[in-house]
């Protein structure tokens, strides 16, 4: 397991077309991580951009007529080019916008993975799912782990791609093999931006580890949980929200395999 | 006084449009205190995105013509499902496309409240000010706090809303009943998005405490401005504004109900 | 040596057309340096903004055709009040859209200063250079120093601007003098906003020091390589990269003149 020493050792340029709300949350992670990252939306430079990245992470959390016109110009030259994607359905089953927007990224596009909750896994693959905005609802919260599992092997399976579900445990498959991870905390979901974060890092660690993408994928998850976890554990009393995430920051940016063998918790289905 | 547990059990889901220069402390803000955020500024979703909330934060901080289309597309939806509006004029008689944007605003959409300086306020319903950018004139501040207790009231009646005006004393009115708070600290000029923070919050805490619209806008102004006291006691010699920011969103995130009662410093007139 | 004393005392508002990556860095240092600042990019209030203002910071690290077009009319605008004009060209080089964007504004405005690394510097000037994103690119950071210091000389004075180039030796000349500073610490490359927090800075102590803009430059760059020492010497065992962002912006609202004269190491060529 190198996957994070080969990250901070080829540093790949991680092309990010994301939302303005955690952008710079993204920016600090890929740097965190070793990468380093570019933010452009501009479908004037779409094509030129990609080219001259390693990896192309795509985020719809503030989704406008520009941007998902840059989407598909940057999605079809990475796709070209062979560069892996990852796609943040963020809100998808929010809004029908979203929805079409994620499924019409999904057909024509060479995805390598989608990093979403259960809601928005569900409103792409299943058709239906109650939502809570970019959170997901808590009715499908509730659905039971064993046939969640199924649900994410299948659809990766038909879908050719790799399915990062996160939630309580995440569940990362590409139809063949699954990771169910158990690391994280509740706390997470307290700040903005852990998800959005993932999807970047999950961009780079592919990006850095081309033969290996399902455990590149799950080892991304796998660090912002761990992570995650050691922020909790710094975090005194009298300290709330804010630390809580620079915490979190932090540990990302000390972060080294090591850490994931020691603190990884794991199954393989 | 159960504004904030009221706040936590029920965690609305807030759609926010908003500027791109705060919206992570926005996000960040509305998360700390128990509300579930949402951004959004595409005309395409707002009628769909603003059905699916229970208030609606509008803030024309870096407003352009798709998101001011964005505003009265949800801002007639939220009206006519009876959703609590705020709007944070930032700006206003700063250029006249703000104090324009904000008229019409104000004109065509039934606004619940309206959270200002006291420059954007006096530009919007006086229609003279002087302006120093986003932030209040000098020469606005050093106007008679009771004509201006008496403008406020004045203007809430008239125009049927609630006017939240911040600054060194906050005047809180529905045109009969006016809350004086004077919590807060000077150091808040200091970091941006502590207005922005306080529109967002405004919305969360109305849209929590339906019945009680008055009390929930001055119980979100009151706890900004206690947090801005606990984030300055905590700071520490050598630390600057980043932290006292941190703090500040620190402090949010772990206040009460039992905070108000303890340190609320008011007046009702 | 008053120019920080100057700026906190006048306070110039400041008005930013920049990216939406790092624009929340940009107000809270603008703030941190006794600045006032203000964000727009709408074509509809571009001359209006600019007219209020003291200085315009363009940054086009996240271009697009509506933020383009308001560079221009604020640019002009900005030229025709004589008021400094500082350009960031955030990836000149990395695609023909951003290089032409420069080179566009460079033509039609009357800059003060541009603030660049040394592949952007030299995709502007030299029209060759090697790109890696944002950053620089290897190669060009292997060039030799006083074959760098002569090119920025020579590329100030046929240009009749202040050329700020940033990287392990800052180097700043109007063509007559020049500045090369040795502050800063490689740890300011592992969190993003740094270079576009100096293009802003550079802003406010130019227009709070108009009669001396290469010593303003001068001095506005060390102040921020002075932070990312003080930063690297209060950062602990334990803590990462956003503890020491967090440092940067703390120590850049605490910096003063007698910090620059005592903690300056700089030459005059």
């Amino acid at each position: 397991m190198n996957y994070i020493k080969n990250l901070r050792e080829c540093s790949p340029l991680i092309h990010n077309i994301t939302n303005y709300v955690t952008v710079n949350d993204v920016a600090n992670v890929l740097l965190a991580i070793g990468a380093s990252p570019i933010m452009s939306d501009a479908p004037e430079e779409a094509e030129e951009m990609t080219s001259i990245s390693s990896g192309l992470n795509i985020n719809i959390g503030t989704l406008n007529n520009q941007s998902v016109e840059t989407m598909h110009l940057s999605g079809k030259k990475a796709s070209s080019l062979n560069l892996p994607i990852v796609l943040d359905p963020v809100g998808a089953g929010a809004t029908s916008y979203r929805t079409k927007t994620a499924r019409s990224l999904i057909n024509e596009l060479n995805l390598k993975v989608i990093k979403g909750n259960i809601s928005e896994i569900k409103a792409l693959f299943k058709g239906t799912s109650t939502t809570n905005g970019v959170d997901a609802s808590n009715a499908d919260l509730n659905d039971d782990l064993s046939m969640t599992i199924d649900f994410i092997k299948k659809a990766s399976k038909e879908n050719s791609l790799i399915i990062a579900l996160t939630g309580k445990e995440d569940i990362i498959s590409d139809g063949d093999k699954t990771y169910i991870i158990k690391n994280g905390s509740s706390h997470m979901k307290n700040v903005t931006g852990t998800g959005c974060m993932v999807s970047a890092m999950i961009t780079a660690f592919v990006a850095a580890n081309k033969d290996h993408p399902l455990e590149a994928t799950a080892a991304a998850v796998m660090s912002m949980g761990i992570a995650g976890e050691i922020a909790l554990e710094k975090l005194k009393e009298g300290e709330g929200n804010l630390t809580y995430r620079k915490n979190i920051l932090d540990a990302l940016s000390l972060i080294s395999d090591k850490d994931l063998l020691e603190r990884g918790k794991y199954e393989i289905k």
